[in-house]
């Protein structure tokens, strides 16, 4: 990791292997840590309450991203081996939505910037990729998580076939049971996904012992995962959102945007809509903005747009609490609606957790990220009109951004620039459009 | 459409909204038919069996299209429209794939050319939009369609929607019953999808009256579609693959690569593996690179790959034979294992037409395109290799291609430059790799 003061990019950036990497795949992630007036509270551990050490993680995480963790830097050097695979899809497109203002006769010039061009079609594996390489690096041979609907569990189980590691997913039993297509994919990529709770492990026995029809959870599944990866020497366990390192890495988004708006003659986005679940995508669609703003002044807006049935930023508290149902990981300060609040089945899968990441929250409390709560049927109507006048169905999760930026475009100002993050596709939730229609 | 020597590209277009439209995105197609020695035979008349003429097809296509069926042009220029919409995931992108490489220990340089980065996930709407766009351009507001698996209609409704269209898609029944994704595809876009065979038609209505229980077949929605258009003078019929006019609309891909090959550094693919059913990624990824070996002596060698289960290529005649079962349609001239032939229920849904695009027939003939076949279980093995290598689940259809490059590569010469036509990604299809895992 090197300190700059600002991103330098080379001309054309070239890998060991000769491979030409377009000079437009961001060199260095960006931390918003480092342009924020208050630092963001640390981490605690759980039963002391104290501030996390490296020792408390060393378990579970490698060294590098331990310190990604909590490093004050503002730009982290991306590997060059990250940066290979990022060029398999990155820079992800900014688009004109030239169809879309036509058809709400908006007096505003709309963007979307697409993550759904990764070969498992969201943004997940920005944060995968990089995971996989610094544990690969310092000699991990075997990774563990959980996984919902099976974004994240199909994001690591690709990362981890292109870096040499084997992925063990433990997965929701509800989700693996009605969903297989994201399974299928995670075993097309060699790893093993297993029904959570399993006989896997102690916590799974355990909770089977007690209620053997349990359709699982999420906190469940983190338990499984973390379990057994605390087990084995040679594994690591991986966390999809939350964590400020998982922020860090999503910075690419954020900085590709940046310089795609300046090609087409922009000056700045005047607001930004990005969904928020855990808070990864928002966090890496936003963030470099938000940093231009504090930096040179620019006027970005920031709108955080999540579900209404589970409005963490918009209902919950701003305090310390645990990330999973059983109170066993670190305590983070986030906007929380309690860690037992239980959301209500939404087909955005991927926005359906209690808390929100510190960093986010953080930004929140700190004026710079404003937020607003959507309704899932006004999310679907505006994938629909987004589907049918841009050709993409966007992911369930992005729709809430694309509801809260067609609203906002119907009355916006003569040449006023809107942002819309679109974090993924809907191919595999078509199921969910198909009830919708 | 202007007749020029070569295709001339602007520093940067620029479209009547001020969009710019990225350089790389081509600005005509090529029709190869300008550079082969020999003309394409022409297609017949069912009943006469003379040459079509234009008043034969007006009842179903528009002129510009019927034009372009037969034009003589090297070069046809695409309409600024069309190449909007193309610059939404054009140009495709060209991959080198390293890790297959030293998976394969093969001393070749692979490249694959990825079409899967449409919104449908496939090359299909390539030639989609361009239909869509002559046929609202000459009044036309509603098109008719059949499908399969449901890779076309969903690319054509796509393709609809964004031109103002609607679309109406008779889809066969076994795949509209058991793979209802790409059906809610469909109507996510606001396209019609009927199960065919359907009340809706006489063709639907006398097939059903006979056989109630029948799972359907392309040929019965082929004639529902096709007498659904005849009746109302709004619309026309639109065809995803054969035709000579689809050939040319795939000529984007194969001309893209061409640059790409270049930006790298490249001078020619010295084979280029491309799967081939009805023929039109075939066509397009290799029409150009055999253009330029007749114009400018380079030697690429271009092989089509079919399946095993259906090989019109390496074991069917070459004579005139109909389109469809019945024999409504005109004859063309192309390898066909005979209209009746049915092709085993071989994943690769896209790959089982009984005959084969007579311009890549006629190219076959004349010794510019080799063909071989594949197994469906190497090509999923294949298929599984380049996933876990390479991070993107081919197409079913695309894996025959795979295949017969990874075998090539294991031996192949130093420096050999190897092309893969990646004609889509298997998002959809994710449950025969299950089955094959």
């Amino acid at each position: 990791m090197s300190q700059t003061d600002q991103t330098t990019r080379p001309v054309r950036g070239t890998d060991p292997l000769g491979v030409a990497v377009p000079s437009t795949v961001p060199t260095h992630w960006y931390n918003i840590g480092a342009d924020l007036p208050a630092p963001v509270p640390p981490h605690l551990h759980p039963g002391t309450r104290e501030p996390l050490t490296p020792e408390d993680l060393a378990p579970l995480f490698p060294m590098a991203l331990i310190e990604q963790e909590v490093t004050t830097e503002r730009y982290v050097e991306i590997p060059q081996a990250v940066r290979e695979v990022y060029a398999m899809w990155r820079p992800a497109p900014l688009h004109r939505a030239h169809r879309l203002e036509r058809a709400l006769g908006s007096r505003a010039r709309i963007y979307y910037k697409y993550e759904g061009v990764s070969p498992v079609g969201s943004h997940k594996p920005n944060t995968a990729v990089a995971q996989a390489y610094y544990n690969a690096a310092e000699g991990i041979t075997r990774l563990t998580t959980e996984t919902g609907a099976g974004q994240w569990g199909a994001s690591l189980a690709m990362a981890c076939s292109l870096l040499g590691l084997t992925c063990e997913v433990w997965q929701v039993r509800a989700s693996y049971d009605s969903k297989p297509y994201r399974r299928y994919q995670m075993e097309a990529y060699g790893s093993v996904c297993h029904s959570s709770p399993s006989e896997l492990t102690e916590a799974g026995r355990a909770i089977l012992a007690e209620s053997p029809e349990t359709t699982g959870s999420l906190g469940m599944a983190i338990s499984e995962a973390v379990e057994a990866a605390a087990k084995d020497p040679a594994a690591h366990y991986s966390l999809g959102s939350v964590l400020n390192h998982v922020m860090l890495h999503q910075s690419v988004i954020g900085q590709e945007v940046l310089d795609q708006l300046a090609e087409v003659g922009e000056t700045q986005a005047d607001v930004v809509f990005g969904c928020a679940g855990g808070g990864s995508n928002l966090a890496g669609l936003v963030f470099p903005l938000i940093g231009q703003n504090l930096r040179e002044g620019t006027t970005t807006r920031v709108v955080a747009c999540e579900p209404a049935a589970c409005p963490s930023l918009t209902q919950g508290e701003y305090r310390y609490d645990s990330g999973d149902v059983a109170g066993l990981t670190p305590l983070l300060k986030m906007h929380t609606l309690g860690r037992d609040f239980v959301p209500p089945a939404i087909h955005a899968g991927g926005l359906r957790y209690h808390g929100m990441a510190p960093m986010v929250s953080h930004a929140v409390e700190l004026g710079v990220i404003d937020a607003l709560a959507v309704e899932q049927e006004d999310a679907f109507r505006a994938g629909l009109l987004f589907a049918r006048n841009e050709g993409i169905v966007p992911a369930p999760e992005s729709t809430h951004a694309v509801a809260a930026a067609v609203e906002h475009a119907r009355t916006a100002a003569d040449g006023e620039v809107i942002l819309i993050g679109l974090s993924g596709n809907g191919v595999l939730d078509l199921p969910a459009y198909g009830g919708y229609v």
